[in-house]
C-alpha cells in the first residue's frame, strides 16, 4: 500500500483519495466499493480498508444516477402543527432505519397549490416513492397529475381505491371504549365528541352505538353530542348531559381535550370520577391524558406503528409492483384512573 | 416544431422527449434549459415551451452533480415529539420556500450514535448545509468529526463559540413576564418553574429576579420554586405558595403546563384569577393557553421566526463564508384573561 496524501480537514474524502491510498486505479477502487465482481479479493479488502481509514462516504447522488434509485423518499404532510403527523413521521423513520433511506419532509399546510409544488420538486429530485400523511381521517383526493413512483397514503386514505392506503380503525376504537365502560359495570353512557363533519367523529360514534346496541343499550340522549374537538365544548356538553340526564354514569369522549373539559365540569358539579362517573378519552395524548386529574383512560391509535407500516408498504411497492390495498389498523386502550370497575 | 410522440402516462418526461418535441438535439435542449448562452433565443423559447408542455422537471440530481450544489439541506432534530422542534422546522421551511430547497428530516432521538449515522448519510447525499435543532436551550457539543458544509445550531446553541447559533432570549422572557405583572399593579409575585438543571429554567428565573430587583422587590419566598415542567408540580407548588404566603397576588410560571396546574389549585382554593391573583405562563402553547379557564397570558418564544432566521443564516453561510455568530432573539407577551390591571 502506498502512503497517499492525507485528506485536507475541510473536505470529505473522494474516490480518488481512496484509490491513491490503496494504490489502485480509480476504476478499480470504484468496482471494489460497488461490490462488482471483477476485482481480486485482496485488492477489494485493501480498497475497503482505505475507504474506512478516510471515512469515505460513497457519493449517494452519483450512485443514484447509476442505479436508478436514490434511496430518498418524500413525506408530504398537510398539518405539521397538528399532533397526528409527528408520531406517524417517527414511525416512517423507524421503518427506514437511520441513514438507510433519507426522508424529504414537506408541509403543504393544507394548500393544494403548495402540495403540487412540493410534489414536483420531490419528483425532480427523483425520490423513489412518496408517503402522504393526512391531518384528518376523511378520504382525500389522490395526488394530481402523473406520479411515476409509488405512493402510500396514511391516516387519510386516498379517495381512489386503486391506491395504497393505511388508516386507523375508528369504528373499532369507539367499540373498544364502550366495551371497556360496559365491563366496568356502566350502563348509562353518553358520548360527547367533535364536529360531525369529521369522518373520525362519525366513525367513533358509529362504533360506540354498535357496541351499545350489542348490549341491548342506547346512548344517553339517544344520539352523540357532536360539537367541537376542544375543552370548552367538553365543559359545556358535560353540563348539559348531567342536567338533562342525571343518571349518566359514564362519558365516552371523542378526544382527550374534550375529556379534559368533561373532567373539569364533573369536578365543579361535585361528581366523583371514577367513583360515580367514568370518563374515557381518545388519542392518548400524553400531555393531556397523563396529567389530568384523575389521569385519563384513553384509546391510543398506535400512530407510530401506522407510520412504520406505511414505510414498509412503500418499500414493498418500490421493490415490485404491489396490488392496491386499503388496510385499517386497530387502536388499543390505555387504562388509567378515570375508569374503574364498580363494586 | 415537429410533433414528437407523447410521453407515456407512467413515466416522467426526459430531456430526450423535450428535444424530440422541440426538434433539436439533446445537447441543444440541455444548453437551452440550463440557460447557457450558446443557443439562439428563438430556439431557447421553443425548447422551454416543449419542456412546459411535457411538464419536464429538470433532473435535480444531475444538475447538482454539475453545479456542486444540490439544493438540499439536512435538518437534524433530537426530539420531534417535543413541542419545540415543529414550529422551528416550519419556520425553516418558510425561509426556503416550497420546493426551492428540499429539507431532509432526521430525528436523532437524543442518541449521539444515531446522530452520527444521520450526519454521515446526509453528507453522503451532498447536502449544502445542516441545521441542528436542540430540544432544550442548554449548549450542546458541536457535531463530531469533519463537517465540510455550513452548520447552523438553533434553540440549543453549539458549545463552540466559533459556530453559528440562533437562540431564544430566556432572560428577557422572564423580564417581560414580571414587567407585565408589575404594570398590572402586582407586587407580591411568586415564580413556579421547571427543573433547575435546565438552562431555560435558570435563565427565566434570573430575568424575573432582575426585573423585580429593578422595582425594589424580591420574589415571594425569596427564590424560584424549581420542580418539574408539568401540571402536577404546578398544582402542588401553588398549594405550598398560597399556604406559606397568602399575600401572593401573582404567579409567574415557567411553562404553560405548570400554569395550568396553578390555575386548577387557585380555583380549588376559591381564589379568583385574575381578580385576586394574576397568572402568567411561558411557551404560549395554544392547546393549553387558549383553552384553560381563564385563558392564559403567556410568553411566546417566536419559534417559527427562529427557524426562519436559521434558514436565512444557513443560506448566507452556503453562499459565502460567514463569520461565526451567536444571536439571541426576544420573545413577546400574548395577553389573555389570566392577567388584568387592578383598579
Amino acid at each position: 500500500m502506498t502512503t497517499g496524501p492525507e485528506v485536507p480537514a475541510n473536505r470529505t474524502a473522494t474516490l480518488t483519495d481512496v484509490a491513491k491510498l490503496a494504490g489502485v486505479s480509480i476504476a478499480t477502487a470504484s468496482k471494489a466499493i460497488n461490490g462488482r465482481g471483477e476485482v481480486r479479493a485482496t485488492t477489494r479488502v485493501r480498497v475497503l480498508e482505505a475507504a474506512e481509514l478516510l471515512s469515505f462516504a460513497p457519493n449517494a447522488l452519483a450512485r443514484g444516477l447509476l442505479s436508478g434509485r436514490t434511496g430518498t423518499v418524500g413525506l408530504l404532510t398537510s398539518d405539521l402543527e397538528g399532533r397526528f403527523s409527528i408520531p406517524i413521521l417517527m414511525g416512517v423513520e423507524d421503518a427506514f432505519g437511520a441513514g438507510q433511506v433519507s426522508v424529504f419532509l414537506c408541509d403543504a399546510r393544507g394548500d393544494a397549490i403548495r402540495e403540487k409544488h412540493h410534489v414536483r420538486a420531490l419528483l425532480s429530485r427523483r425520490v423513489d416513492g412518496l408517503i402522504v400523511v393526512g391531518s384528518r381521517t376523511d378520504p382525500r383526493p389522490p395526488l394530481a397529475g402523473n406520479i411515476p413512483v409509488p405512493v402510500v397514503y396514511v391516516y387519510a386514505p386516498s379517495a381512489n381505491p386503486d391506491d395504497i392506503s393505511i388508516t386507523v380503525d375508528n369504528v373499532g376504537g369507539g367499540q373498544l371504549a364502550i366495551e371497556h365502560l360496559l365491563s366496568c359495570g356502566r350502563r348509562n353512557i353518553a358520548h360527547i365528541t367533535g364536529e360531525a363533519g369529521f369522518q373520525a367523529a362519525r366513525d367513533r360514534a358509529d362504533g360506540a352505538a354498535a357496541a351499545l346496541a350489542a348490549a341491548g343499550l342506547r346512548m344517553i340522549g339517544h344520539r352523540p353530542y357532536f360539537g367541537s374537538w376542544d375543552e370548552s365544548w367538553g365543559r359545556a356538553a358535560a353540563h348539559m348531559v348531567v342536567e338533562q340526564h342525571p343518571e349518566v354514569d359514564a362519558i365516552f369522549c371523542g378526544s382527550d381535550q374534550i375529556a379534559r373539559g368533561v373532567l373539569e365540569t364533573l369536578r365543579d358539579l361535585g361528581r366523583d370520577v371514577p367513583g360515580s362517573t367514568s370518563v374515557i378519552g381518545f388519542d392518548n395524548w400524553d400531555a393531556v391524558a397523563a396529567h389530568s386529574r384523575p389521569r385519563l383512560t384513553s384509546i391510543d391509535m398506535n400512530l407510530k406503528r401506522l407510520g412504520a407500516v406505511a414505510g414498509q408498504r412503500l418499500f414493498a411497492a418500490i421493490d415490485s409492483a404491489t396490488a392496491p390495498s386499503s388496510e385499517e389498523f386497530p387502536g388499543r386502550i390505555v387504562i388509567r384512573e378515570s375508569t374503574v370497575p364498580i363494586g
